[in-house]
């Protein structure tokens, strides 16, 4: 097949949000300050929903607490060698998980890599999902 | 080592520009229409400054051009099993490479995975460089 040039192909929805929750990690993108900044995470996809776990006062806690934001996360799995692979992109209001039984289910599940704090769970709701997979043009 | 909690360890600049540079693929951030945007690339660096290709009319490429735009570039290499590795994070003014050999220079270097267009060479100047290294905590 070797290295040589590929073609997008588009992701459904369904099939876009399948493979983002088969991979653990990924990016949060959100505005601080009118700039862009992002934060690698890890994260799950539950009903549809991208759940993250933060630091409370760290700056991406504060930037979605407590009204929410619109955020976007991606996340991708591109082989350097081979040059195929694919990439998601959610974009959606991002809002801290209120409910203490809710946040307590998801961290179970949500182990973070860094010793301390993550005490903070956010769920992004997906308003557009976009991706596409890399295949041989 | 295991994969239990990691601690953040702050790289210096000059570490995670290097590290950024050996590396081919990383996460151009932007903003459009004062939402957060995201797009995977391959990237190259160049006397401290990152260099990425796009195709003209693109999101992106209209986001930079002409003017220039504040944005953020990320790389990481963050092993899932080990729960080792590293992020780097560029945020910097993004303009436009007009010189016409400096550009093909840089086409020269990168690549690009997809077939047809990338014509135009950007250049992100990094004003604030950020990085991490996992290390076992």
């Amino acid at each position: 097949m070797g290295t040589g040039p590929r073609r997008l192909e588009e992701l459904t929805e369904t099939e876009a949000l399948r493979l983002l929750g088969e991979v653990p990690l990924g990016r949060v993108v959100f505005t601080r300050h009118a700039l862009p900044a992002i934060r690698p995470v890890n994260h799950i996809v539950v009903d549809g929903h991208v759940v993250i776990r933060t630091t409370v006062g760290t700056v991406l806690s504060t930037e979605v607490s407590p009204a929410g934001a619109v955020v976007a996360f991606e996340a991708d799995q591109l082989d350097m060698d081979t040059r195929l692979g694919w990439s998601v992109i959610v974009t959606g209001m991002a809002r801290p998980v209120d409910d203490p039984e809710e946040a307590e289910r998801y961290k179970a599940r949500l182990l973070p890599w860094v010793a301390g704090g993550m005490d903070q769970v956010i769920r992004i709701r997906p308003e557009i999902v976009t991706g596409f997979t890399l295949v041989p043009a």
